[in-house]
């Protein structure tokens, strides 16, 4: 046996997700000691002002509004970033990084947009950076792909990964009310913030994204380069046309490399009721994967919150921690990264749901089948119902298309005089496991 | 950069899942070499007749049908143990951790009932043993557990650990089929054994059990005080009742804490349709499990077949390698276990199905329903429906009870002039996540 070794932390920042870490760290501290080998204690918390009074009773000297107290502490062994943004987030990682502390984090901005090189500096520095919480929440996903998965080549995965746009769908299915009631809903709630660009648009999940396809693929793909949609053109009324063809609506986050290309992107998408991921409903997060060996595995759990996150973070923590008691002074799995081509998104096959009103006149039908035609575009599904006023209201499912087809068939149809309005376009996945 | 190294693989045993990693390590061997940082090769395997022709085209001294060939084998870093069955497999292993190599297996059997000796001699030699194969074949389910959720207590698991028996109820609810043809179809496929004893009467799942109780836990409880009942006395009427009550039938693997007392059990239970893993189908496997700080999550994949259970096992080679490259002599992460009681199923508390067939007669349910009361059994649901010739067929779903109370109850039940038949009892679980 080791003598007991102890581990000091340094915080910076002291929000939820840090007041969830402090607390954790104290219930279940004598349980962590047994499995890390060693006692963790807080050092030093970097907090914007030291007066403000805290829920965590600690003395007053543990706080400090100077970075450098943490950095160039020479006592501290970790550091853990948690005050989200990239800036000033990222570079005091990069300083703690280069003074040679483990770096732990939850922050999926930085990680997404300088994931590459902080991992190249913590290697250059032979120490490491965590960042389980980044996705995910509390969900065990980072650390199964890199190290139970690495005997997979993984080609493809799709995942629920933020929890605000997956309640606002499922009080729209379940309760028929609109995407703007449920949404402020989820701001009552606090699931969403007052302005829930980052949430609704694909901004959260595409920053995930990267991070599973650094990965899942071993290369990270800059944020210009990830495709998204998010949910606000969803309405009620797609939902139930889904329904009734098979379907649920969920806002997904998409990997897949077709002939060694690699293509991010979020969008929502009409899903199988019998794939695993359409029965993730509320907050709940569900990343779904497949690997050669393995075939579909799918990881579940609360993607958000003080303590899901936290138990990301403090795991990360327990794992950094045993890493220093044993010397092992460099990661013993490194990411391994390399750049790979990226898939533009006009040239990758989907199937679509297109839901359009028509005028209810002869020939409409046989105008939109034949535009669809000239671009190679082919139907699988038809649904027509007659509206008000003379109008009809269509619903398409086409075959799998190039994109690029598709949307030039598209462009056409959006200008026939038959056509008097496009409501919604969003893609199918066909398939899943089970059935 | 260090020197690019060689770690050497002793095999014992090429049956189907030794064929899979042998596959897996050469169809993937260079992303392999990236992850560990080193080759990996096979340097021996055990095999009962050396002259028996293989699919892999290996020369013929890379086979041998001496143990000691690989126990003993100065060059060979670590054992990869894939023959099942309790021994000599024990023996073998406990012979190289002595000899201070590295042990990999999928053995449910002998981590079960010698995990805790073998866990101690690894330790005394500062070499290891992995065992992610063990449970739900290529899921990542052990390593999350003792790893990335190691900030939580972890009270609570219930599993689906057993792909045979999820099989044929799978075929049984959704075709309609009897108990023994679903068994048959599954012998023909090759899911379910000639002698299907040990996974339609639980004893598969049970080991399992006992490895995820280990890791929860952090104790091993003995085979014999595993509870065990098996799906033979579940009949497609069961499955219709269930579902008309809102429920699907399952063979779950359960660990429980109760004041401190831990319970493992493995029995069908009745789990609400909303439950994460009432969707599970086929030979598909899940953990779902409940955290302190993580809440619910759930681990889904293929729990069988040669690649599914080779990836788990060329994962823990990968890890056991990446440790030898980098010299870290002992386990870094312990399983820290220590002998904990055990709640006896008399004491733990249950709601229960109960179907049974009475005489259709005046004073039946008096009798029933004062019978359960006198025991403190109380009732949550009935049905009765009319049956053939006088009786009619009544169906029960009690409230929470102690089991002594509730089996007492049913004893006296049985002996009841008015009751002509006690078809099947089956444990019902209550609510799950989302909703």
């Amino acid at each position: 046996m080791e003598q007991q070794k102890e581990i000091r932390l340094g915080l910076l920042g002291m929000g939820t997700v840090g007041t969830g870490v402090v607390s954790l760290l104290h219930r279940n501290g004598e349980l962590m000691q047994k499995r890390a080998g060693c006692t963790i204690t807080v050092e030093k918390i970097l907090v914007r002002d030291t007066s403000h009074p805290r829920e965590i009773a600690y003395p007053a000297d543990k706080f400090t509004s100077n970075p450098e107290d943490i950095i160039d502490h020479p006592e501290i062994d970790l550091v853990v970033e948690l005050m989200g943004g990239i800036e000033p987030a990222r570079q005091y990682m990069e300083r703690a990084l280069k003074a040679g502390k483990g770096v732990i984090t939850a922050n999926k901005d930085v990680i997404a947009t300088h994931g590459e090189e902080l991992l190249k500096l913590a290697r250059e520095n032979r120490c490491n950076i965590w960042f389980e919480g980044s996705v995910g929440g509390g969900i065990p996903l980072l650390r199964p792909l890199k190290n139970c998965l690495a005997a997979n080549r993984v080609e493809k995965f799709l995942g629920i990964v933020n929890g605000t746009t997956n309640y606002i769908l499922t009080r729209m299915e379940w309760e028929g009310i609109s995407f703007e009631d449920a949404l402020r809903d989820a701001q009552d709630l606090g699931f969403a913030e007052s302005d829930p660009t980052n949430d609704v648009d694909g901004w959260d999940a595409a920053y995930k994204v990267v991070i599973l396809g650094g990965l899942s693929f071993g290369t990270f793909v800059s944020m210009e380069n990830i495709y998204m949609q998010g949910i606000r053109g969803i309405s009620f009324r797609d939902l139930q046309y889904a329904r009734e063809l098979g379907y649920t609506i969920k806002l997904v986050a998409v990997g897949d490399t077709v002939e060694g290309r690699v293509s991010l992107r979020v969008h929502p998408v009409l899903l199988p009721l019998g794939h695993p991921l359409a029965a993730v409903y509320h907050e709940y997060n569900a990343l779904f994967l497949e690997g050669d060996a393995v075939g579909e595995v799918m990881f579940y759990g609360k993607g958000a919150g003080a303590f899901p996150t936290a138990s990301a973070v403090v795991g990360d923590v327990i794992e950094a921690a045993c890493g220093k008691v044993h010397q092992i002074d460099s990661s013993t799995m490194d990411i391994q990264l390399s750049p790979r081509p990226v898939l533009p998104m006009g040239e990758m096959v989907s199937s679509f749901y297109l839901r359009l009103q028509a005028y209810d006149r002869p020939g409409v039908f046989a105008a939109l089948a034949s535009t669809f035609g000239e671009h190679q575009v082919s139907l699988d599904m038809i649904i027509q119902k007659r509206s008000d006023e003379g109008t009809a209201e269509i619903v398409l499912i086409t075959h799998r298309v190039k994109e690029d087809n598709f949307w030039a068939a598209l462009d056409k149809i959006s200008g026939l005089p038959d056509i008097s309005k496009v409501f919604s376009v969003f893609r199918v996945i066909q398939g899943g496991s089970q059935r």
